[in-house]
């Protein structure tokens, strides 16, 4: 299977440490920053140097594999660092998840630097290799010629591969779908502006810059045909927490009559959580709100909410994406199978 | 009738000339540009020193002004003058209505400055207790105690006196309610964060700022329990334009059974117009979309869409505040009242 693409990569795992691409400063500079220790992946994590779901479990498996080098001989230490870079943001489940499978590992096998690595490699490879599926399950239900809307970035630079919602968008247009992106800027971070507009104009996809409140605008004005988006979670019920504004951008969908699909890897779908409620929202500083492009906006003082995602429920989504095929309500039936049915 | 307040203005009509105070660097700034000629005005106008549909048309009233004083003696000139005034932006009708209203007046007694000053000054006094009406006819709509959500700027710094929406929050707050008022930034001036939450905070009012896609977050969360917004044009049929993402926020607020006000003066209604799709909506340059505060944020040459404004239907909108009372649905038969009639 062809899994690779001219996408930008993210991370670089090099004898001398993880490499992270600094999404903050992308598209105006592209610097990288080096993990030596497993508390500098944390805090890249931590302060969105690298962001994306699937990428943050890929970072914070080779994190586990700095603490392994870093405290050879002391599995107490690795525990303890391995703790510290799965709860580094709580809302993505594939963190916990990534960190997780390799402990798992290092718990059967001895605490490896090595080992750890191996099995961060291997979630990577997968990762790259789910977006591939993610793509080519929810390239069909793209709109063969129209407009397709999508929030954040769920590309390259939020996966070790094509990406999840972004995915799907590069299988379309490579199958000969005739899409116009619209992509919207997604504050705070703007990664929609930044990242999503960057990365697919580079491969030469049409993508259109809006910010957050013009969606409803291009959805009245008949200019999307589609939304899709990624998730950080999924609950069981098919409630699924994504970047702030998802949720609006589904009830928005709904009241177009236009179909509003999630994609991510199955391992993004959390069967533990009965629904979105059970999903721990995270809570950033409000100065990431006050201020824009590191200029101060609101007057001092004055607060501002910053929760990083919201939660959209199942009723609102037309399909989820996965790896494992394509999910359709009622998902409490149809996500606990290991694979998907057909419709 | 008590209609003076604490809240700062935006303008000064000085024997020099019209000062703006650039509401583009409040609040960081607070610097006054002086308008010596009518094209000045039409800049400041074009650019946004000054915005808020009844504030540009104040302002466009005292460029006529300017216009009586650099033509004297030469009708023509301040016709034309007067024309580029009322055509600097064209969606708000009030700047074409009192530009239009004072070239009346000239018409009738001769085209002199002063004349046209005491025109602009009497628009200034109307629209100050045109608010005061809307704030007090608006305020009792407004939850006892609760959240209230509103959009882009529509206060002292949109009008000249207390503002529309903002002027019902004020009122309300005056009376007793203890309300909590949700300021949307509204990419992409951010005219929320920057002036909405700047007038209402330094009143002690009690105001947080969110971001355009946070509105679905803070209705989920059960947080407001009425959203009040401004129009630019109202339709004959009820049909509103407003800053950009109203819509999406009438949409919100339907899905979650609150209740979406429309505050403005009758001057704002235009009975010619038979609904929203004849409103004509104004496309402002992309760059301020893929510019933020300065800052370049997409990557160079990504197409941007950038309209200023969009049309809320008028079965989304609970009820229009006018000076001339609350105006409810059927807005055919509501809106073309004189003045309306008890609900």
């Amino acid at each position: 299977m062809e899994t690779k693409s001219s996408a930008v990569r993210a991370y670089r795992w090099e004898p001398d440490g993880l490499w992270l691409l600094d999404q903050r400063r992308l598209p105006a500079e592209e610097r990288w920053v080096a993990c030596r220790r497993p508390e500098d992946v944390a805090r890249a994590i931590r302060e969105m140097v690298v962001r994306g779901a699937p990428l943050i479990g890929v970072a914070g498996a080779y994190g586990v594999a700095l603490a392994c080098r870093l405290h050879a001989g002391d599995p107490d230490a690795v525990e303890r660092a391995a703790e510290q870079l799965r709860t580094a943001r709580p809302t993505a489940i594939n963190l916990a998840w990534a960190v997780d499978r390799v402990m798992a590992r290092l718990r059967r096998e001895g605490y490896a630097a090595e080992l750890a690595a191996e099995e961060a490699g291997r979630l990577a490879d997968e990762d790259q290799h789910s977006c591939w599926r993610i793509g080519e399950a929810g390239a069909t239900l793209m709109p063969v010629e129209g407009g397709v809307l999508t929030h954040c970035n769920t590309g390259a630079l939020a996966t070790a591969g094509i990406g999840t919602a972004a995915g799907v968008i590069r299988r379309a247009v490579a199958r000969g779908h005739r899409l116009r992106v619209y992509a919207t800027e997604t504050r705070p971070y703007l990664q929609g502006a930044r990242l999503t507009a960057w990365e697919l104009s580079r491969e030469g996809i049409d993508v259109t810059v809006i910010t957050d409140g013009m969606a409803g605008y291009v959805m009245q004005k008949g200019l999307v045909q589609a939304v899709v988006v990624g998730a950080d979670r999924v609950a069981r019920n098919g409630d699924v927490a994504n970047k702030i504004g998802t949720y609006g951008l589904a009830v928005l969908a709904r009241a177009h009559g236009i179909p509003f699909y999630v994609a991510a890897p199955y391992s993004s779908v959390d069967l533990s959580l009965p629904d979105g409620d059970a999903i721990p929202i995270e809570h950033r500083d409000p100065a990431e709100v006050t201020q824009v492009a590191g200029v101060e906006v609101a007057p001092p003082g004055v607060p501002a909410l910053h929760p990083a995602f919201d939660v959209t429920p199942a009723h609102l989504v037309t399909a989820i994406i996965t790896d494992r095929g394509v999910r359709y309500p009622p998902y409490l039936r149809s996500l606990p199978l290991e694979e998907a049915t057909a419709p």
